[in-house]
């Protein structure tokens, strides 16, 4: 997706080999147009796959993942996260290890939100380890419901989480896919392959 | 707002005499269809206001902030909540009590994102205590910007909250207040008035 490469290429800030900074326009200040162009994108590649709702997780997946569900006009969900739950009735749960904080959270979705007729749209704003994405899909498999594929706004393809999920035969669409940040570069995976 | 006023009568669930549940539309299902008419319902409020940009704080304020932000033209940003903040460089913080959880975090922004040019428009979910919008407003003065004021989409008027930031002589535009939770009923505003 063009649109993005281009915000990414002059806004993102490449701070190491494997952490580049997007909250000027995607974690922290959000761009609305962009937003817009984002879900309107994922909405066009999913457009004949029946989805009836889009699962996310907060907080950054909600903005790509609420444009995505008006252009599709259905609801979207977004999973809470919490350092350990007390109440887990009526709650899907699941763990999500983050490798960056080194820290392990419970994510959770109420049971009145999805069931077994949905067909589940899972949409984050990034794909690094997967950790988070394969919480989701726990959880969607545990509603019993079909999830039809993963929108990711950016997927650092140099790290494990992309490959994780397409060899569960899930469907992963990434609008921009980072092959390498070097020396303070930003290489799209085209580029490498071009 | 009728449309958001239906939604609560509808959709919402009186838990008890202070608590209203909207989770199917507001804070964990999210309906893209009524935060649009919500977002545009702000920006209508403000469109004289010369709003340079929209805060708002993780998670539920989100959506309706990035709808409003999406047709004023301007970008949105998020205060993240931590429980406390070992890193505070480049970092506006400020402490948030909640009452019903009784504990306290703090929220942030960073610093590339709020300045002394912008003209601030605040936009939560809820108005209860006011809590959160104290900690907001407390961010922007320590950026030197301007409140033109706070949107508000669901106000409970029989807390104190609402008072608190008028008595302050900031403008607080609520799109749905609610006058009372009484027998599993919500009672709005203009409703006890008339």
């Amino acid at each position: 997706m063009d649109l993005l490469k281009q915000k990414i290429n002059n806004d993102g800030v490449v701070l190491s080999n494997s952490v580049l900074k997007v909250d000027s326009f995607l974690n922290h200040q959000i761009d609305p147009v962009l937003m817009k162009a984002i879900g309107e994108e994922f909405a066009e590649r999913f457009r004949l796959d029946k989805v009836t709702k889009i699962l996310t997780i907060e907080s950054s997946g909600i903005s790509p993942a609420l444009m995505a569900a008006l252009t599709l006009g259905i609801n979207v969900v977004f999973a809470r996260k919490r350092k350990s739950l007390t109440l887990v009735k009526d709650l899907y749960s699941a763990k999500v290890h983050s490798f960056t904080k080194n820290e392990t959270s419970e994510i959770s979705v109420s049971k009145n939100f999805i069931n077994e007729n949905d067909r589940i749209l899972i949409i984050d704003d990034f794909l690094a380890n997967g950790q988070a994405a394969l919480g989701l899909l726990n959880i969607v498999e545990q509603a019993k419901a079909e999830v039809v594929g993963i929108g990711i706004v950016i997927e650092k393809s140099f790290q494990d989480g992309g490959e994780l999920l397409r060899n569960k035969g899930i469907r992963v669409e990434s609008l921009a896919q980072i092959a390498a940040l070097e020396d303070g570069e930003v290489k799209f995976k085209e580029e490498v392959l071009a």
